[in-house]
């Protein structure tokens, strides 16, 4: 007879970064709590997978035709944000600042790995700017190899098109002590030094 | 509208140990399964909570009436492990030494917290021993004041039933430097010293 946790344990751990003992600590919480929560999980993630698709317009995930940043009027259509991936779009959700809509390019040109402009969605970033209606773009592209070509590339196509670009500013992040900074944000917090009034 | 992530990351933030950001990004890893995938998780989260149960002999879960170790045929059925949850039971087996059956108590007695021992399963372990069939009792349960009072109390009430009554070692854990080693420890250590032969 087997371990009646067996196959809940193998499923768990195939999460990100859930190990085999994790997976079975998952499982006994799982088993703490009642039928109907568990079946209530079992059925969310479910149905979310279920329903998830790619919004129309700026390709971030979404439950119906366009996502509920792109349908939301008191938002600024007017700045364009792009970004690689959905889960940066709710990283900068998050922060709360930024009040325009996205682009999701899904993913970064990288040639090493086979990732060409073609396979990300630039043609319709560029059909976007076409039609007139955006003043200003802001890449927010981490600053890798496959990040700064990407921008690199982007910055080439759209520059004949007339917006305004710009990218986030790299410097020290709030809080940090110099004397423990890495020396590539030292230098670029240098260069991105701001003029005191 | 609503964030489409929003409910999944509500029920992932249930799970212990997961903050929002760790169930936003657990989120996104189950988006980037196939819908297939993201079912049969369900699925056997679902099937597993609904199919588990209590072993009726030593209390620890089981798919059946009893578990796949009461049932097993090539453990020493004489030899008892008490210990306070499930979950030890599994930490045992995993250690893979132990050859002989368990008996599951449900918790530890705690007067401060109101858990007395009748609501343990003590009437339960007291009637597997009058059988006559137990020839020795391992306690497995951790050295704190509840596990310490619940030995204390199963040994007077199991001590008349002639049964051989021991509790796991105490000492240096195996690898350990004594330099960073707690008080403790170090005292459990010694007084459970070996004699050199």
């Amino acid at each position: 007879m087997k371990n009646p946790l067996g196959e809940l344990v193998e499923q768990l751990s195939l999460l990100p970064g859930v190990g085999e003992k994790s997976a079975q600590r998952l499982a006994f919480f799982f088993l703490s709590l009642s039928k109907a929560d568990v079946h209530r999980f079992s059925r969310v993630l479910s149905e979310t997978r279920e329903a998830i698709r790619y919004c129309e317009l700026c390709f971030n995930i979404s439950l119906a035709e366009r996502c509920h940043i792109c349908e939301d009027l008191e938002r600024q259509h007017d700045v364009l944000c792009v970004v690689s991936e959905p889960k940066d779009v709710f990283s900068i959700e998050r922060a709360g600042e930024f009040k325009g809509v996205y682009h999701v390019l899904g993913g970064l040109v990288s040639p090493l790995e086979g990732i060409h402009p073609e396979m990300l969605r630039v043609q319709e970033l560029v059909d976007r700017l076409k039609q007139g209606r955006v003043s200003e773009l802001i890449f927010a592209i981490n600053s890798t190899v496959e990040g700064d070509t990407t921008i690199l590339y982007l910055t080439q196509v759209l520059r004949p098109l007339g917006v305004k670009l710009s990218k986030l500013a790299y410097g020290l992040p709030m809080g940090a002590d110099i004397d423990y900074t890495d020396e590539l944000t030292l230098t670029k917090a240098l260069q991105g030094r701001v003029e005191l009034e």
